[in-house]
């Protein structure tokens, strides 16, 4: 056991701590939620049963008082009316996707980043979503707009949104992440930006729709059919090439979003969800799925859905987003105040299935302790961890690493670009050369609390 | 095995149904998917196997198709801007909260009511939670609001937002209905409403925040204290008592809805949230934790938690929403426009625990099949049960019955207004003789397919 001066560690004895598991244990006890002293993290089971009060450790804007609570103007005058359709705070107002390519999205790929610094939990709010379009968002008439479901297929069906809705519904949790996500980690240093500029073509939402198998038994398949062709009702008719075993085992015709309509930025009225999928392989606006014998090798089969290496090969058909996470509290543009205690918060997920664990390093990769993950972890949905940590003062280097169910272990950002090779200088999301990245990212802290995206 | 004439049958042998859990069963097998046969439910092992396409049954609105898909205009021009903050499609503007007592609610108890039967999967929006306020909603500085947690303490403590927002948090998703919600079915004959007039006073969020016993441990609880009385900084100043014991036991202090900050109208920026409890006693706009030995007997001890009796007695501290259920679609104003698939779709929830299992009847409760289970199957959160169901066009009667872990079962509606007594007329949602209403509910569809409100 390391000798610890000045510990301030994190109460666990009084009642349980439910709702956080710390995923799987080596030795087989069930793990307790970690304490962490000083400027290290310290193994949870080393501390266990201090009981030291978290008093001392949170006392930064909590104080002691003696005189009454003040009564504010708005607790004295009637309030607003409530809205038919409620809206955020007006203090809030800054939270807010960034569009990426605003003004020239009308000829060209525009997007919107989801704010994930300032959201907490795992579900991203619809207004929020991530979004990458081709040619802006399309003002589709429920009412006309058509799903066609045809090829090798034995009969060619045709639904409406009203007769889709009358199909067996699922609902399912899960993420979605643009492949150009986490690019500008290829630049050759640091690229200085928030966690939402950085990571923020992700999102989480619950999706409700009509799963694709169900649809493609009815319409039956040609036994010579091994792929779909997914088109969206937007103006640029960009296909996506789906392997037919993907639709049949988990694709989703989802047509809601959070339990209301899906928006339409998001694909209103309908759009594919294939779940652990790069995002654009996720057509929106969804009007049209051939069954075909192999991929149409459309601009996202060769371009989005591939991976380039330094060798000159590439990796095509790289559909599953990997194991990936971040730290989205403290990081950069939320500052640490004082020293003292603070919660390091972030998400987890993959493509792959479930997390299995995240490691927190406070040190920049020298040691690394496992942090609590919030109940329930879903096979292919954000996982938000969170590890407490007193911060002393001195420098720091925070990284979170992920570990999903399937084994994979996020890799360094070193060894990253040492397979895929670094980008010249600052990448776009939409450089197809520079695609599915998710190395571990790094917070460099400094004595005075400021946050930047540092290479550790 | 009953002899079934006719039968069109819900596949389930291509793929595994995943995501669907049918709660326990009796004999120890997995259970399947049901397949729903006639007009009757049909026990779902007497026809496994059968693999019967689902083609003939959801025909209505499905058309075989040769010719090619239209090119609609909004596939030939450019789309819209992406909204920094996204919005609902305009053609779903009509899926919105009712307001009750709108023009009177700056100086009475006003309300929201959640569209349920607009909705699907199991979270709320933000933007249409259900709302109870009793003077509006208050517009509160976040920088100048504080909590104050006193009274049988060590040290009473002062909290601001950015304190708060230092500590260890927890997120869990959790359902709130008001204690009012459902009162209609006390009326001597069935009142004909939507579901969202008849049980829109409940709703499900991913809610994100402080463990109140972090807090309380922080302050140091005086040996006295049982319970603590929670204060809202709206004009009313309305508390509620709340058994020490449930404070420390799961109780959130909850700065995010949904992975945002909470909207004005649920509590920003902070409200009480009691997993399972009553909605008045989840305190929005929360100032002040006084921890005290005996409760308050305030509005809310003596009327909300409060079930009255015809016998004079009364069930007092009546904190915990029981076991409930309701389908969602179809239901008033979702009639069925013709015979053949449909799916019977809706809600489930308990304040003691996870739905063990839905029941649903389409005969007017002489016989009734296990619904499936939309996982995952949270505690003291919305589940979203589903029955496929084939409609014969002959009249029927629809119900659900919820049966939760702790062994309640939602009971008939004759039952509980043999203990509780009926009202005289049509109660309000703010009579508080007439609250706790979780008696199962029953639609009643006509030849024409026209669903109405009846008691079975």
């Amino acid at each position: 056991m390391r000798k610890v001066p000045g510990m301030v560690g994190f109460r666990s004895g009084g009642h349980e701590v439910s709702g956080l598991s710390m995923g799987d244990d080596n030795d087989g006890n069930p793990p307790k939620q970690p304490i962490i002293v000083g400027n290290e993290l310290i193994h949870r089971r080393s501390l266990l049963g201090g009981g030291i009060a978290l008093a001392g450790a949170v006392a930064g804007g909590t104080t002691a008082v003696a005189e009454p609570l003040a009564v504010e103007k708005w607790s004295r005058q009637p309030g607003s009316l409530i809205a038919p359709y409620g809206h955020p705070a007006a203090e809030e107002d800054d939270i807010l996707r960034t569009l990426v390519n605003p003004d020239a999205q009308r000829m060209n790929v525009s997007a919107a980043r989801t704010p994930l610094q300032r959201l907490d939990g795992t579900i991203t709010p619809n207004g929020l979503h991530y979004v990458v379009a081709r040619n802006g968002v399309p003002n589709i008439d429920p009412n006309k707009h058509r799903l066609l479901i045809h090829g090798l297929v034995k009969q060619s069906l045709l639904f409406s949104l009203d007769a889709l809705r009358r199909y067996p519904m699922i609902s399912r949790t899960t993420f979605l992440e643009s492949g150009g996500n986490s690019a500008l980690l290829y630049s050759p240093s640091p690229v200085q930006a928030s966690v939402q500029a950085l990571h923020g073509l992700c999102s989480c939402a619950e999706w409700t729709g009509v799963r694709l198998s169900t649809l493609i038994e009815e319409a039956g398949i040609d036994a010579k059919a091994k792929w779909l062709i997914a088109e969206g009702a937007d103006a640029p008719s960009v296909t996506s090439s789906v392997p037919l075993a993907k639709a049949m085992d988990d694709a989703i015709i989802a047509l809601y979003q959070n339990g209301e309509p899906i928006y339409p930025a998001n694909g209103y009225p309908m759009r594919l969800l294939l779940p652990g999928y790069e995002g654009s392989a996720n057509v929106k606006w969804l009007r049209r799925i051939e069954l075909v014998e192999a991929p149409a090798m459309d601009i996202n089969d060769v371009r989005y859905s591939t991976v380039f290496l330094p060798s000159g090969k590439s990796l095509q058909f790289f559909f599953t987003q990997e194991v990936k996470s971040f730290i989205t509290r403290p990081s950069p543009g939320l500052n640490l105040k004082e020293p003292g205690y603070c919660e390091i918060s972030g998400l987890a997920f993959s493509g792959s299935g479930k997390i299995n664990r995240v490691d927190v390093s406070v040190d920049g990769g020298k040691s690394w302790e496992q942090a609590a993950l919030q109940e329930p972890v879903l096979s292919k949905a954000f996982t938000r961890f969170r590890m407490p940590w007193e911060w002393n003062g001195a420098p720091a280097i925070l990284q979170s690493r992920a570990t999903d169910e399937a084994g994979n272990i996020q890799p360094t950002r070193a060894a990253l670009m040492a397979e895929r090779g670094e980008a010249e200088g600052i990448p776009s999301f939409t450089s197809f050369r520079l695609r599915h990245c998710n190395a571990i990212t790094a917070w460099g802290i400094n004595a005075n609390g400021k946050v930047s995206h540092v290479y550790a």
